[in-house]
C-alpha cells in the first residue's frame, strides 16, 4: 500500500479518535510507546491516554493542513509529520500545532512507538 | 552521554552550519537519507544540499525555541523535533517553522537518515 496513503488513513483515524473518543487512543499505543508532550516525557499506552484524556478541555476538533511522510529504515516504520489546528469548544482562535509520530508495523498493523507534540505559538 | 544533550548539540551544530556554510551540511547526510521539503521529496546527500543551497535566499539565522528527542528503536537511532524561527535577511518578520530528523548511529557518529521541513503559516 502508498506510504502516504497509509499516512493519510493513520492521521485521520487518530484525530477523530482523539476529538470523538479520546480514551480510545489507547489501542495505537503500547508499553513501549513514548509521548513528548509539549516537553513532558511520557512512557506506556495507558500513561500516554491518561494524560491526553486529562488535557483541560473537553471538546475538540483537530483541522490538517499538512501530512508528510517517509520510512524510517528498513524495519518497516514509518515517521509521519503533521501540522494543523486545533480548535477548543468556546475558544475563538484555534491554536496551531505541529506532532510527529513513528509508526511501527506488528503483523500488519501499526502502532504508535514515538509521539512529540508542540503547540506553534505565534 | 544523555540523549537530549546529543540531540541539542546536533540541532545547535545543524542550523549554525545551514547559517554560516549551507554546503557543509553535506557531511550530516549520506545516500540514503530523505529529506522532504514543503512537501518536495528529495533523496541522497547531494540532492539534499544542492535543494538547500539553491533555496531562493542567501543569508538566513535560524533562532531555536524547542528542541525534543526520543530514542527511534533498539537500533540506538533518535527522533530529533525543532521548532524556530528562520530569519531571512532583508525581512521585517521572521518565519515559523517545524523540523524533524531521524539521526542513525554510524560507528558512534550520527548522520541524518530522515529529514521533514514544513513552515508554520500564521
Amino acid at each position: 500500500m502508498d506510504p502516504d496513503a497509509v499516512a493519510k488513513a493513520f492521521v485521520e483515524h487518530y484525530y477523530s479518535t482523539f476529538d470523538a473518543n479520546r480514551p480510545g487512543l489507547v489501542s495505537l499505543y503500547q508499553e513501549g510507546s513514548m509521548l513528548t508532550f509539549e516537553g513532558q516525557k511520557i512512557q506506556g499506552s495507558q500513561n500516554i491516554v491518561a494524560k491526553l484524556t486529562g488535557l483541560p478541555f473537553q471538546q475538540c476538533k483537530h483541522n490538517i493542513t499538512t501530512v508528510d511522510c517517509q520510512p524510517s529504515g528498513p524495519a518497516g516504520g514509518m515517521l509521519v509529520f503533521v501540522s494543523g489546528n486545533l480548535q477548543l469548544a468556546g475558544e475563538q482562535h484555534a491554536l496551531k500545532f505541529s506532532q510527529m509520530f513513528h509508526l511501527i508495523s506488528n503483523q500488519g498493523n501499526y502502532y504508535v512507538f514515538n509521539d512529540i507534540f508542540r503547540l506553534n505559538y505565534a
